[in-house]
């Protein structure tokens, strides 16, 4: 610290003891609350002092203004320590307009899905649009971009670009924790140089994991490379193994992957300190219905785990996990993120101070975002590109399981018409195809899907994990295309087209991923594309996400069969293989 | 990093994750333990596998070295968050011999006392004398150099000295963890500016803080100015308050001080994160009767805290508190710290293993350090330094109260000989000077002491806190100019003189703080000085420690009548007083 700094400093430190010493009066002083204290693991009573951000501490303070707690609970605002806000489809500022009223005061993302699109221009990208807000967004640097060598992303992450990002003269230096989920486990594990690399890049920084159901040696080695979370443990034995060894243990709950029911025995009052609340993907219509982590603490709290334990999970434990020692609880010196609840068991949130504002006094108007460059880049696309010549044999086909990301490798018998083998909608059979969209490669990943439900017509999406690369699932091959180019020219989205009609679209301009409006019209967008997809879909009872299904066909590390812009994957083999699977 | 770092990680990395997936072989393999599992908060079965100096896993490895640890209970190497190594009269070499075998791995050491005599030089020779031994000695910056205005220390820490010694770039960066407890508290609150500068100057690091009984606001404004921890709580509402607030705190169980008993039922499992045993002052003798961490540990247990929770508070806490990552716990990547015990009541430790050697194979033979420069630069001294003419009124005399640093303030008639006040065996009064050491200034601070046992002859010592002038008690005058030329020879230490004889002396040429020797020839030296001073002292069947006694005389900032170089010290005004109080 230079002295100019620490003569800054010391002026700082010199007016918050004043203030502290009561020579002053606060700007806060919320009194009668029950303050669910994390620190002392228990709930007390406590007044408490705010100013300049901060909280002053504990006790009775002349303030200029005094809010009433009326015997309500006083909780840390809530950190979530693993999310792809670019999952919300929300932009950043959209998304802290949304979770800043139900007490989110900070997030720890990993905008691994922008940087597949447009490498370190695009977490440069979040870093601007979240710079100010009044959520914090921490960023974890994106460790496997791309994910795999069988599919072609927008960019890569070199491990330059880490070394660059996370060193301290970086603009974002405060915001930058560390290395995000290293999901290339079998990489590390096999050594591979530039997983190494990338790894060596953030040497002394947080590093987060992401190693479903390792365990034995090669957990062992996974841990010993770096990585000291996870957030994949789906059993109670995978998380016990996981803790044993070191790992903090995130139990996700989020909108499609969700674990805390299977893990919460998992957690006891002397090991609570390794396990932290995070939602990993969160759908932006259930934020809105349900919250975000203010839902994740009451979901704890129902499976039984005791009310400070869960806002502890959601508040200091990540703080500590990620070495922010200045949140996560409610005392002298810690940032003034303050959530007042109803009670411990709704915790319906009834008020919300961050950084010592109340929420309700920030100027939380819905504002457009500035989208970024089209990133939609494929080469031509007709109807041409989605013609499958029929050769012997049968096919591989995708087989949907409802509610799940993995999928099933069928292998069935194509429906052939004038030589070309086509979609069946008899036997709930689709085309779908992947175009690359990056850099007018021209790669068009071509196969078949069954039980997405599709009737009639195509449905379109850029948002295909992990390139996101432009998905097409359709009937008939001139649709497809329609909904193809529908999407590229608006920037990307979600679309539902047939019979050469646009029936429903969904512009997220921003790198094809997010929303540049709002919430609220993103929601009913959502809802018209669903009520146009429902349209064109065979008749069901179940709920069915056909663009969120659709939207990890594409992801190339979950089993079994999957489709990439290089062609189908065989998710056991880590390889390409051919769609058509000759006679025996 | 740089490149080449990276890429010598990168191959380290590759190395160990090889070695923990067994393709080579580990170093050691320990089958058959009952692990402490400070991380899972548990006691489980584990095969532990160590290579490279740092824990490989559990499981089934080759090794070249099995250790069957027989069931027998394995803990992670114990951490002692705040000591002062000076205290223990020993040298960083001979403390890491006496306490490796005890299971210590790391000590957090505030070198107040060294500093105190040769400011920065004096924390560069601890580092230096302490580097590359097998125990870890990390440094906090002592932050309160000199103690108070009212003495003369060696020399100061200034702001300046903090902001160089916890750069990244300063040698011992990795040793240098923060800032040492903040004594002045007064100044904090009072916004001393040198104060406020010294915090400062270490922002962004961890700071110890030290507020004995500081309690509502002003607790408030002191931990809002940064300490995070204090190892001062006495009384349980004090250290519930202080771990509401957020602090850290550090259960004080040294050979004087003992507060585990009184803090005990503060711990609960949900708050047993915030807490660590720290010892803070130890004496030598203690270290080789009793141990060190492993006993704290121990009598933790026997109060009634979980073998998990007392193991923790010694390791994994402690490391977390002080931002340790790779330290206090034994799991995949953790330093390979480790400590069989037989059982977890005894905490009787039979093996222990520190960065994966065996200690019994490490060379800890005895070896003479190489001592500072004679740090005794007293004016001349003669019987007439002492000489207290009489002059009318009563005087002020320090009342001893037995087994206590705080003394009591007395106001007795003198007794009078020839015109000049003298000490009075009869009346257990001994003459009490305090000799400026460091600058020759020739101040020289002179009174009476009731309560020592002193029946002849005088005693002295260089160890006087803070400031560790020349402390000398006597029934004479000449034999007190005795004692204190004969300590000013050798280099500092304790010695006992009788009618011009010197009946023993220990010598402490390290600063005039530790022996350059061996722990058994100190426990021998100091068996003989107490045998010496018994033979001057008054009977008594209580167990004195009047050397002890004695360097707590001069500590300006505890209660209630001290002495300093400067004269007779009233705390609670915290100002200088006449010895001679006028009659009403």
């Amino acid at each position: 610290m230079s002295h100019a700094a620490a003569d800054a400093e010391a002026s700082r430190l010199s007016r918050r003891i004043a203030m502290a010493l009561g020579e002053t009066p606060a700007d806060l002083l919320i009194t009668g609350c029950r303050l669910v204290n994390v620190l002392s693991g228990e709930i007390h009573d406590a007044d408490v002092a705010v100013a300049d951000g901060v909280v002053l501490g504990f006790g009775d303070y002349q303030a200029r203004q005094v809010v009433d707690a009326g015997g309500r609970y006083l909780c840390p605002g809530f950190l979530d320590g693993h999310i792809h806000i670019e999952s919300t489809l929300l932009s950043p500022l959209e998304f802290a307009r949304a979770v800043a009223p139900h007490g989110t005061a900070a997030v720890v993302c990993d905008p691994h899905e922008i940087a597949n699109v447009m490498g370190p221009a695009g977490i440069e990208y979040m870093l601007a649009a979240s710079s100010g807000l009044p959520v914090t967004f921490y960023v974890m640097m994106s460790s496997c971009v791309p994910a795999t060598h069988m599919e072609t992303s927008g960019a890569a992450i070199t491990p330059a670009d880490i070394r660059r990002m996370l060193s301290p003269d970086y603009p974002h230096a405060w915001r930058m924790l560390g290395l995000a989920e290293v999901m290339n486990y079998p990489g590390v594990l096999a050594r591979d140089p530039d997983m190494l690399a990338k790894i060596a890049a953030a040497r002394g920084r947080v590093m987060d994991g992401h190693a479903p159901l390792l365990t034995g040696r090669r957990l062992n080695a996974y841990i010993l490379a770096g990585p000291g979370s996870d957030h994949e443990c789906t059993r109670p034995d995978e998380a016990r193994e996981k803790l044993r060894r070191g790992m903090h243990v995130m139990i996700r709950e989020g909108s499609t992957e969700q674990n805390l029911a299977d893990l919460t025995p998992m957690v006891t009052p002397e090991n609570a300190w390794r396990f932290s609340l995070v939602s990993d993907d969160r759908d932006p219509v259930d934020i809105k219905k349900y919250g975000h982590m203010n839902e994740l603490v009451r979901r704890a709290v129902a499976q039984g785990i005791s009310p400070v334990t869960a806002v502890a999970m959601a508040s200091i434990n990540t703080a500590r996990y990620f070495r922010l020692y200045d949140r996560g609880a409610v005392a002298p010196g810690y940032r003034a993120d303050l959530v007042l609840v109803d009670d411990l068991e709704s915790f319906a949130v009834s008020r919300v101070w961050l950084g010592g504002r109340d929420v309700r006094d920030m100027d939380l108007a819905c504002r457009e975002m500035p989208a970024t460059p089209n990133t939609m880049r494929p080469a031509k696309i007709d109807r041409d590109t989605f013609r499958i010549p029929a050769r012997p044999g049968r096919v591989r086909v995708i087989g949907v399981v409802p509610g799940q990301i993995v999928t099933r490798s069928l292998v069935l018998d194509p429906t052939v018409e004038n030589g070309l083998a086509v979609a069946d909608p008899a036997r709930d059979m689709a085309k779908l195809a992947v175009i690359e969209r990056h850099h007018a490669t021209g790669n068009v990943g071509l196969g078949f899907i069954q039980g997405l439900g599709l009737a009639s017509g195509a449905i379109a999406g850029t948002v295909s994990h992990d390139s996101h690369n432009l998905i097409v699932a359709g009937v008939n091959d001139a649709d497809m295309a329609f909904a193809a180019r529908t999407l590229t020219t608006v920037g990307g989205g979600f679309c539902v087209v047939n019979g050469g009609r646009i029936l429903a679209v969904v512009e997220l301009p921003v790198a094809g991923l997010m929303s540049a409006g709002c919430l609220d019209e993103l929601e009913k967008a959502l809802a018209e594309l669903g009520a146009a997809y429902r349209s064109v879909a065979l008749p069901t009872d179940a709920e069915v996400h056909p663009f969120m299904s659709m939207s990890f066909m594409s992801l190339a590390v979950i089993p079994a069969l999957k489709l990439t812009d290089k062609g189908l994957v065989d998710v056991e083999s880590f390889s390409l293989v051919d769609l058509f699977v000759p006679e025996a």
